[in-house]
């Protein structure tokens, strides 16, 4: 029997969602194609997150740069120093491991951050082997996972690939503060790829090597971390969270978090618009969404504050990453400022300052892999995506009942009319049950089946996806129909006849 | 004085259109940041092409790929073999120079194509020297314009970026056409970075080492090149163009390229389609827009038709190309189907068939450029971009006219109010004439201002950044009128009343 996860990626792979890049080579792992319907849905996500986050305040703003960076600029982020993955190889088939998930799979204990000689002393004390051959393993080093290109006509400048977009609006601060003649916060969004050498990207499409990043870094007056302009408004909402010395997620209203256990306002602010994205605009379950904090040794030295946010996937097991709400303090301006010479600090009402960041980041793929996982239904006939409808890749298919007596015709004619403000696929082939299915398969929310009724009434049978419920629509009336549905302001049983 | 030029990126740089990227650490020539207008910019002409070119035909669909690919790729495709540009480099100061380009600027010659041997003989025969330091020039060789990646922990495995989007199409042809479940032609569009390392990328924002492109591959059976199914449409559509042979343009009803130039038709219908793209959506200046086709000496050698599309531009001095429209034949899937082993033929009513393709190419990044060239306007008292409605970064600014008097938050309401379909910019700092101009310097297309009449009567100013025409109009349907103007259905001086 196949398992959910292989379900999933056959359908994937199937319909057009992703499948390996470059396949027909043979996949290189961690490398992945979005095809037709996962560029909708990837898409439709990105435009769901802008339309959230970037409104948020009037100060947040979105830029687009380079993926390509010098050299110096991660000599002063730290990537050069400590973007490292501590690795182990097998001395007989020369398989190579991050030492630290081997460790911790063979051991069953937490080796996140442990240092290359204690992993490599846990090896041989344990007498841990290549899980591929139980070959011996060598030694374990620091291995550092940023792509180095060469640039110019002798390949003089050394560059890299950017291990992570935030880099770019830390660069960009100055000009955009100056350019923009706004106060702090500013806000400033990249969604755009990202690189990491993995050393095993095993787990399918979830770790890449080559992936896309949706991030807001908003720079901050340190001093004003304790206020947050519309904190009237989520006093009494409450996150889901599980503290890091804690067994076990409770739910806390942001006003306790920040009174009882003193998280700033401004960060729990951002907190409850995360939260608010997952439940309410992807109409995640509440039992799948959760905050975790991560404790100091597990987070990055310069992270104040660390929340994973995660969603429980059956695909993976349990409990995953699919994106963070990181308080960086000012390593960011102050390692820049320093490596560049340039001064980053502005000026306030009343003085200069160098300003915080806190970071908002989201990875996309993973938050695909995420609501394929979550959406993903079986039922007696049918498999299906029941996505919320302002993500299904596709709003509307159009079918003719049956390829003659001018139903083609007419319904070619609907298709055209939808099209014009959704995205529609038009299907002729096979019976109404199998391309209501293969609809269902991909997650289109409507149906809109032209039959010799059509033709004497004017009217067409719209079906809804999850319900499977159908209603008649006058054909004059089926794409303000769709608008108001899509705009949420009918109800699907209410928006037409009921089928007799 | 400055040039217009230098004027124009005075004005990226200063207001956050485009700047060089990591410029804190001093730029590397070729890379650029798009600040938060050219973003909105950019992805205004993204979604522009997208709704224009996707919709062509119900069988066009868009694709996201990786950027790193595997070296088989470009063993097939040929770049690795002849993605060349002839270098040399000055013996005394190391400056390194496309050698073509060098030998055609001092000799006013057509050095494009020539081998190495022959420019070497070229520049010996003809004395020619370091235009740096007038140092002694190398002899020329060829150099590979691709940036290689290596991956694994052992950097084991070679990988390169890819130098056009165009080879993501090609490979996901065979899993698209089958995920699809549909017949010839099939379009795959990616919008995505491209990369290469040109030698000496001097033209600003032009020519770049890392850019956008927007392309669509036509997958297509060959013995329909002769059909097009909406060709009565065009029939009587003139296109501009400049024969190769040619001394100047001339303009040309697609009946008549079919007829009497033996232009296939589902070639010249895609041509009338991108001229429209240009003419009508864009709203070019005819006069600043032309096909030109490519000398057999000029064009790659698998281009059976090339025709670039050029647009006049100032600052550049003259026709450059900006797309290009080129019927590539079975040079890429045969290509790809003899390197990989994947039979890539396809099943038509009749036989099977290797597709050829058509391709169209837009650089993203120069489109933009020539946007700011050819809509940068000088007045008396401003500057102004004229950019159309449908491209202007920021569609609305909204100023109190003074901050006092209940004006800033009445303001504030309708800034609230036309953000939600809107992007709209709120500014409260200077005189409302300093205002006024700095929106018109970035091309905001409307202004609202809200004065003491508005508090009086209801009604507020709504300024025209063109004509700089102001009506007034109840606050209650200023976003209402907004939506009809932005959707073409008023006319400025009706959708309100004339200003007393």
């Amino acid at each position: 029997m196949a398992t959910k996860s292989e379900k999933i990626l056959t359908i994937a792979e199937r319909r057009g969602f992703f499948y390996p890049s470059a396949e027909i080579y043979g996949a290189t792992a961690g490398f992945w194609t979005y095809g037709h319907l996962g560029t909708l849905l990837k898409h439709k996500w990105e435009n769901l997150w802008r339309d959230t986050f970037l409104k948020l305040n009037p100060n947040y703003f979105e830029i687009d740069d380079c993926v390509i960076m010098p050299e110096k600029v991660f000599e002063s982020s730290g990537h050069l120093e400590h973007f490292n993955d501590p690795l182990t190889s097998c001395k007989k088939c020369n398989s190579r491991f991050a030492a630290d998930k081997l460790v911790s799979n063979a051991l069953g204990i937490e080796a996140d951050g442990l240092s290359p000689e204690a992993l490599t002393k846990l090896i041989r004390e344990n007498k841990l082997i290549c899980p591929e051959c139980q070959g011996e393993l060598s030694d374990v080093k620091q291995f550092n996972m940023m792509f180095q290109v060469k640039v110019g006509a002798l390949g003089e400048i050394t560059m890299y690939l950017r291990p992570e977009s935030a880099q770019s609006p830390y660069l960009a601060f100055k000009r955009e503060i100056e350019a923009l003649r706004r106060k702090l916060p500013l806000g400033l969004a990249v969604i755009g790829k990202a690189f990491r050498n993995e050393i095993s990207p095993r787990q399918g499409f979830f770790r890449l090597r080559e992936f896309t990043q949706a991030e807001l870094q908003i720079f901050f007056d340190p001093d004003k971390i304790n206020e947050a302009d519309k904190w009237k408004e989520i006093e009494k909402f409450k996150v889901k969270l599980k503290f890091a010395d804690a067994d076990k997620e409770q739910e806390v209203a942001c006003k306790e978090l920040n009174s009882k256990y003193g998280l700033p306002k401004f960060y729990v602010f951002h907190m409850a618009s995360i939260q608010k994205f997952y439940l309410e605009k992807l109409q995640i379950p509440k039992e799948l969404f959760r905050f975790r904090e991560l404790s100091e040794k597990e987070r990055a030295f310069y992270n104040k504050i660390h929340f994973d946010i995660e969603l429980n996937l059956e695909t993976l097991g349990g409990f995953k990453e699919v994106a963070g709400l990181h308080y960086r303090g000012d390593h960011d301006l102050g390692g820049h400022q320093k490596g560049s010479g340039e001064k980053l600090d502005v000026v306030t009402d009343t003085k200069r300052v160098l300003p915080h960041v806190l970071e908002l980041s989201f990875g996309v793929d993973r938050n695909i892999c995420a609501l394929m996982d979550i959406f993903y239904k079986e039922e007696k006939e049918r498999t299906l995506f029941s996505f919320p409808q302002c993500l299904s890749p596709l709003d509307v298919a159009v079918y003719p009942l049956v390829n003659r007596d001018n139903l083609p015709e007419k319904a070619q004619e609907i298709f055209d009319e939808v099209s014009k403000e959704f995205r529609a696929f038009y299907d002729t082939s096979g019976s109404i049950g199998r391309r209501y299915r293969r609809q269902d398969e991909i997650g289109t929310k409507y149906g809109i089946t032209v039959d010799n009724e059509t033709l004497k009434d004017g009217t067409v049978t719209v079906r809804e996806r999850d319900s499977m419920e159908q209603i008649r629509v006058s054909s004059d009336e089926v794409l303000s129909v769709l608008k108001k549905l899509f705009r949420g302001e009918a109800d699907f049983k209410k928006a037409g006849k009921p089928l007799k």
